[in-house]
């Protein structure tokens, strides 16, 4: 159920999806994109302060993206991703973790373009512990369904 | 040539390194982490809002992490990443352009850990023509070369 600009009301919140994080998905990642040994070489890590191979933060942000595109909330009305503030990793992700999220609608305003308004989304990915082990917010240009005065 | 905590000094900059991004390498990334339309089908994209196929916007923050990393800056200090602070998506990245990134030390802490202190970098990936295409802060933690008192 894709929603649009008008739909969406400050304190919503969606959730569902999870994902288990493979150590194999954690090492391809990390080679390409954060090759550092605490995410790519597990008997280093094993003498870590992390006592084990921990994905890199930018591979759990990734991984928090694609369960919020699941939710399918914005397939159709997605115009572009303006930023993100406040991502704090608060937890490590380890393999085999299986992480889930929820959303919350936290801002929205409307812009001078009368066919697209401001939408800032605050996530949060909890483990199988339920902790949360990281949380951002969004801020993403979301289209209208019927054009507002500008 | 690797930097602990005390090497580092507000104002200091860095610069360096580079990198071209191939379609390819835009598609297959959206695929996995980020599959919108706008990311993965030349064709949609061509009648979209800019005109052309662009970068999901995590590629291109993994590619700019990638660029720190390889400044060797932090390859024996790094401790963890703590978080990250305003990324702005400023401009499209598209097929075939070449990013490359400037730091600047923006804060520096120490924390109540005798080892370790906070590092913020503030990071500007530009483009081929000069236009600044994303601004993000990364906050770190840095080992000390020497413990300082607690």
């Amino acid at each position: 159920m894709s929603l649009f600009y008008e739909d969406f009301t400050v304190g919503q919140s969606f959730s569902g999806g999870r994902r288990t994080i493979p150590e194999a998905e954690i090492i391809q990642f990390a080679q390409i994109y954060d090759p550092q040994n605490m995410h790519l070489d597990r008997l280093y890590a094993d003498e870590g302060p992390f006592h084990g191979l921990i994905a890199s933060g930018f591979h759990t942000l990734c991984l928090a993206w694609w369960l919020f595109l699941q939710l399918g909330l914005v397939q159709e009305s997605m115009w572009v991703g303006i930023g993100i503030d406040a991502l704090r990793w608060q937890r490590p992700v380890r393999p085999g973790d299986t992480v889930s999220l929820k959303v919350e609608i936290v801002d929205k305003s409307p812009t001078s373009a009368p066919d697209r308004g401001r939408i800032v989304f605050s996530h949060t990915l909890t483990n199988q512990h339920g902790e949360t082990v990281m949380t951002y917010q969004s801020i993403n240009l979301i289209s209208c369904k019927v054009d507002h005065p500008s």
